[in-house]
């Protein structure tokens, strides 16, 4: 059953070893079919360079595993959360990747600095709290997506496909599979910019809301041009 | 048409991915025949692994598109300008390489604290400010080439192949496509090495002009001896 | 003797050079049948490239060696102390990975700051003290693995599967060889993460207990749900 | 003449690429024979790739060009000034590695802070001072190797295989050819980890004398039992 997806499910989990956001097997991709209400993950502790299409597992949105031998990555629950309360995305990534994790672990949202930031994302990064003990004890996973979706409240998730949870890592998501992997690769790469923009200049503030706008809507808004459409 | 120069186009934008300048797809290089007052582009959004010497979009010193199916870069017109305005100049580079990037973002120039330096760009390479509101809504990517000519009023773009534009990220240049890439291989170094300068010595100031002139000289003035001629 | 286990650690030796965790030749892994009481390590100064399961020493734990035409690592003596002192182990790795050297250089401690870190290490990674002038004459490695044995008195090794040496650089340990070329890598990218942590907010401090307990746990504790079991 | 020598004099400097010391033509490796007096150099500008013991450039101990198609090194002379004054040495690297040149460009002697050091050098690497105009003048690539040898009055440059040139880069020495690359690749990282180390403890000093000596003689004193013998 959904063949093609999985194999983009599998692709996708590939790059983030590739492209250097995933040392061992920390971080994880999924994608949906909106269709059929099914998503596939990444199983847990699998190396990136031995997964294959048919080891995707596919649980739908009550979070029943419908298909796959493997158990799921153990971040299924805030994937499927994220599904749940985001209605417009396709893809979810998780990354422990370095820059990125700085920033959660300082508890410091990631500012619009430049043009590469507003290419990816409206605004600031922004981080989301740490779990309580009850909501660790009473389901983590799961409550770490209900925390994220509550952070969001008044943030349109389109135009913001990141964020960073306090002590831990950064979630994002996108389109599809593939793209929220490039969003996840967008987000280090920023991280490290304002890490070094921080350095150079403590005191740098974001950008002019009329170059953010500019460059986030040539890429995304109803008007883009960047790109082959 | 101009078979020979899209293929070095094509090649010079490969070497932006695997020299680690660019991530996903943010960066473009071109490459201008001066006879014949057209230049080559890379296609927008186009992964780099992709191109090929057909894909290379050819554009008149009037904007005019005049050959290839694809759209050319979103930053065609800043190359125009560029072209338009600098008649020494055969190729032009766009990046958001990193480090490159953070100086670009914190408005600080790149002082030249190192022979590294001195080799490739002769003195401080500039910031280049950005653009107001009405200068964005007009035309944002003609006018970001307008400012950096602006900018160099007064100074020679042959001896300074680089600029910074303020919230943004780097432009090189170079006599042909592939030599204005050398020119953001070397600005990112510099940048990188800058950024450890003045993490071990805040105060770092430029080297003494005869060190400066020595270097920038034996490469690039008229009794140059480094390499073979 | 020991053909699978020898091949096992000239497997994870060549991973310490693949996963950039070494230059030159400046780390070693062994791994222990405790059934015959016999450690394999690599030799002294051998190219990782070139080193195959045959080159693999192998000692006794009287330090004997009982097979094997090279000499052992010269840091042989440390893996020794550490396999007798903690009976649970099966796998040592020692390397001068930068971030981690940077930290046993400063003499600091790499605090539990995220979950990256809790998914390995239960809490801090201790500084081991430096060796006095009559130790380091005595005998310097045999030392060095009495004084982090001494290190370690009320501290799990187990759950605390790290060293940093004070003024030289760390140590790890595992289930196997491998296992402890992975705790390596957890610890190098910790020790990353942490010094962009502290540069963003120096004074951050240890994430709370419950996140601590629960990242650990998920993986190594009884009911622990992380990967195919 | 001299066809060993060159090969490996060609594949050093591929080294000074693959091991990611240099970015462009940034570096050139020599070596010496010493009982014919003539040393072998890279040829100027030549990318490492395209690199054939056929092109490395032979030249005796008066500086004359002795057999070879292409210009030698701009850095030649330096080499030369080395060889003369340290008869000890077999092989000169030079590089504009970014970590050492961050050091030579701040002015900031690498000090002992770790046993990685002590491994290499025995002590702190010395800055050397930049030339007067005079000097760079009269022959800036001689008096280049004159102020380093000039800087090492008291100091046995076979224990201090490296100096880093104020404003400048390192260079570094050693038995032979590849032997010289070793320790530049050696102060590049031992660089890393000192600006690191300076960032975790500004007042970070250097390790007790007992430790550096016991690290630098078990690989190079008369007891040495560090690799294969």
């Amino acid at each position: 059953m959904l063949e093609e997806l999985r194999a983009a499910i599998a692709e996708a989990n590939k790059v983030l070893e590739t492209s250097g956001l995933v040392r061992l097997t920390w971080g994880n991709v999924s994608g949906i079919d909106r269709d059929r209400g099914i998503f596939g993950i990444k199983p847990s502790g699998v190396p990136y360079a031995d997964l294959e299409a048919a080891h995707i597992v596919l649980v739908d949105l009550e979070g029943k595993q419908v298909e796959g031998e493997l158990n799921p990555s153990s971040d299924t629950k805030t994937h499927l959360e994220l599904y749940r309360a985001f209605p417009g995305i396709g893809g979810v990534t998780h990354t422990h990747s370095v820059y990125a994790t700085m920033f959660s672990q300082a508890g410091c949202e990631v500012p619009c600095l430049g043009t590469t930031h507003a290419d990816h994302f409206h605004g600031a990064v922004p981080v989301c709290r740490a779990l309580t003990l009850e909501e660790v004890e009473e389901d983590y996973e799961a409550n770490t997506g209900k925390a994220i979706v509550e952070r969001f409240a008044g943030i349109d998730p389109m135009a913001m496909p990141a964020v960073l949870q306090l002590h831990h890592a950064p979630f994002t998501w996108g389109k599809n599979a593939m793209d929220s992997v490039k969003n996840s690769i967008a987000l280090e790469t920023c991280a490290q910019m304002a890490l070094g923009t921080f350095q150079l200049r403590p005191e740098c503030a974001a950008i002019p809301d009329h170059i953010l706008n500019k460059h986030y809507l040539r890429k995304h808004g109803p008007d883009a041009y960047y790109g082959q459409r």
